[in-house]
């Protein structure tokens, strides 16, 4: 039977619970989402009501993009020294930093 | 016939180009969100590669954010003086682009 | 004598309470610059407490960019329809507030 | 002779090269902040040549953050798990990135 590949060496996986929270996060952004996509159905809408709602989802991102960046730090950064990667490690983490 | 909400005094509705293209965008970003809770199902999923996937999300979410606020500051602030509602609407924006 | 150039024709010029309250601001977002700037000085200084200084600064310049947007957008945009330049002036606003 | 304190048991200390790094980059920073104080005097001041102007000097910052949290992220966190205070650090650096 073939181990899952977070199990083969260099290969870091993301902690269980960090991927099942970002999961649920990500959810309901979605819905929040499919919901402004219906309001603009609507000839009615006001401009300043959807950039709020889309301004919300962001919100919503954000707090499921630092679930995964707390989980990788806790996981895969703060165990760099012992496994030798730090720098790999850290130039990665950066660059997915740099588009906020 | 009743007109619609938007042809009353009053009522300002969002420009129908503006809320057809963001319609477009968000259901892009909808498509991109939901590969991500699929790609989150997958006990390999890396973290630094889901933290790219909400960045590149949240950057569409920007993308629709700026047809949506060009199509207000068009049809809406830019005729404000006309109207006599600067005050208020200039307000209700700047109060909408604070939680960027 | 000649007129300040705000007041000829075709010269949008900044409405002198936004300008005196946004160099207020940077003012004192220059006097906090200064204070990090020393305190990089001091070989004990600690990455996080830096960090935190930086975003400090960082949120008072964004507080002396929304005085110069509200004073635009009151000044100039919301007269753009009665001026007849709206496009120009909305693509440039556009332009300026992409590099958030 | 007193040891530097960031020298002592539990006292972690800016690398000195991000210290140096960051100050450079904070200095220039400030000799553009003065010069956006300075346009501020003109009553000719067009507001979004400073919205501009502000834009790039939060951009500096950003870049100066950066230096700074890679320093962090090499020199505390990276080394987090052998020091066994992953937890603490990682709680931290989150509570500072939030207000970005």
């Amino acid at each position: 039977m073939p181990q899952p590949a977070c199990h083969e060496p260099q290969h870091l996986c993301m902690p269980e619970d960090a991927r099942k929270r970002a999961a649920r996060r990500l959810n309901i952004a979605r819905g929040h989402l499919e919901s402004i996509i219906r309001m603009l159905d609507d000839p009615d809408a006001y401009c300043v009501d959807v950039l709020r709602q889309i301004k919300a989802v962001q919100g919503a991102l954000s707090g499921a993009g630092e679930v995964v960046l707390r989980g990788h730090l806790q996981a895969h950064v703060a165990t760099a020294a012992q496994r030798g990667d730090s720098e790999e490690i850290i130039e990665e983490l950066m660059e997915a930093l740099k588009y906020t």
